[in-house]
């Protein structure tokens, strides 16, 4: 298949699929998800996305269907399905279908999505543009909600201003980026915000730290600032699916390029990590 | 039909219809939408909630295939298709389908729901017990939107209390309930939260200001606080699905019931327009 769409068990195209309209995602955004990448079918860090998972689905109160090891094996066994063996992996779990009403509905389970599709992995080392946009989302960021919306028009508004993200900063401080963490390299020290509900607990942030560990570089988990930002040596943006990538401008200003050795051993480093995983796996 | 569920064109029974995976609202909620209510098969102050869907859907860039005009000419049309004269009647507007990707996707137009079901209008006279909720929501609550976890979470938190609804304070201001407007009576006075980013402009609340006017009731748009609503005459609960309801309790505490025949005017006035306006128009 080119792409899958999985539906309690249904599957079909990415494209063709359907679900019901009384999925409490469709009327709430009631659901958390999960976004992984695989090559050659292997589904990188994909234990760590499922522990992730399940504790944003406990934050919500919801019981799965599903264990931990089930979960990993129903995606280890889609994987397959795709003509591509580097693929774009997500999954979500939603409250239920049921009329709509915003407490929880009874006698109804939780419904569980799979999109799978073809996945190519960007040069991380080449240099991005950011903007900056007011953090106005809810308290809630540490759980991988279905509500986005912020994320949706923060992301749109640097598209429109041709940069690659846009970060997100409340009062003074730094939260992370739209659908990323925001790092700065300052005197050979990473600073990254510290795991509260403002930031998404990111997989790539946590092998980065993992990494500096191994580096000798060490990590500073309190707040920066803006200013922080603008005057670091490095500006790092992490994510799944770009592990580790670079900036050369904020709100059209130059920033960073100066400590370029330092950020090419963590972006080797996450590179190796995934090659050698991902290498390593029988099929 | 018992149920009606409606999707750019198709129809079917609310439970039955099916809507594509790759719809917005399922990936990030990213839609917003409007409730009413019908009797004799009139949707009450439905030229309102249009134009409030409208000015939803502008906030979120969306620009509409369907005039206010053709989508009160389609609500009109789909409320006569249930066997039900007095109906809950739903609608959304969501960004559109396509692959995810957390920008607006280009090459696509906004798809259009609807979902009618029966309503009965409960007794509005009747007490209502209330708890308070940390307000955690984001800062877009002026936009009717689909992203409504903290509202699921805060209406389970009141269901599971034995309350009827959750109000929202944030520092030491009321803002709303999880759907509806909060307003209180003190000393002859209505005061109402200000229609600032903090809350949704209801169209009861905006209806219950009206009806002050004509009452001789003096009306407060500024902020007022959880001290205020425990120290108030009445405390009133507004929404489209109930009008106007008070509270007898709130936390276990037990408030209000000092300004009966004032409330009682509010009350009979919002339903006695109601129903003049539903039984008035002509089939």
């Amino acid at each position: 298949m080119e792409t899958l769409g999985y539906y309690n068990g249904e599957i079909g195209l990415l494209d063709e699929l359907r679900i019901p309209m009384n999925d409490r995602a469709c009327w709430f955004g009631d659901g958390v998800y999960e976004a992984a990448i695989s090559e050659n079918y292997t589904i990188f860090a994909l234990e760590e996305h499922i522990n992730r998972f399940f504790n944003s689905v406990a934050l919500l109160y919801m019981t799965p269907r599903i264990t931990k090891i089930q979960l990993a094996e129903l995606l280890n066994t889609l994987v397959h399905k795709l003509d591509s063996p580097a693929q774009f992996v997500y999954w979500q779990m939603t409250r239920g279908t049921a009329p709509r009403t915003h407490a929880f509905p009874e006698h109804t389970t939780p419904n569980l999505w799979v999109a799978l599709k073809p996945f190519i992995l960007q040069d991380i080392y080449q240099k991005i543009k950011l903007i900056t946009v007011e953090d106005t989302r809810f308290l809630h960021c540490n759980i991988k909600t279905l509500n986005l919306l912020p994320n949706v028009l923060a992301s749109e508004k640097a598209k429109q201003a041709g940069c690659a993200e846009a970060v997100f900063y409340r009062g003074n401080r730094i939260t992370e980026g739209s659908h990323s963490n925001v790092h700065i390299l300052k005197e050979g020290i990473l600073r990254t915000a510290p795991k509260d509900n403002l930031i998404l607990p990111g997989i790539s942030r946590a092998h980065i730290i993992t990494h500096c560990g191994k580096l000798g570089i060490a990590v500073d988990e309190t707040p920066f600032t803006l200013e922080d930002m603008f005057g670091a040596d490095e500006i790092l943006i992490s994510s799944t699916s770009s592990f580790c990538m670079s900036a050369s401008h904020i709100d059209g200003y130059h920033v960073g390029g100066k400590a370029p050795e330092l950020l090419r051993q963590l972006q080797d480093a996450l590179l190796e990590e995934f090659h050698r995983y991902t290498q390593s796996t029988v099929h």
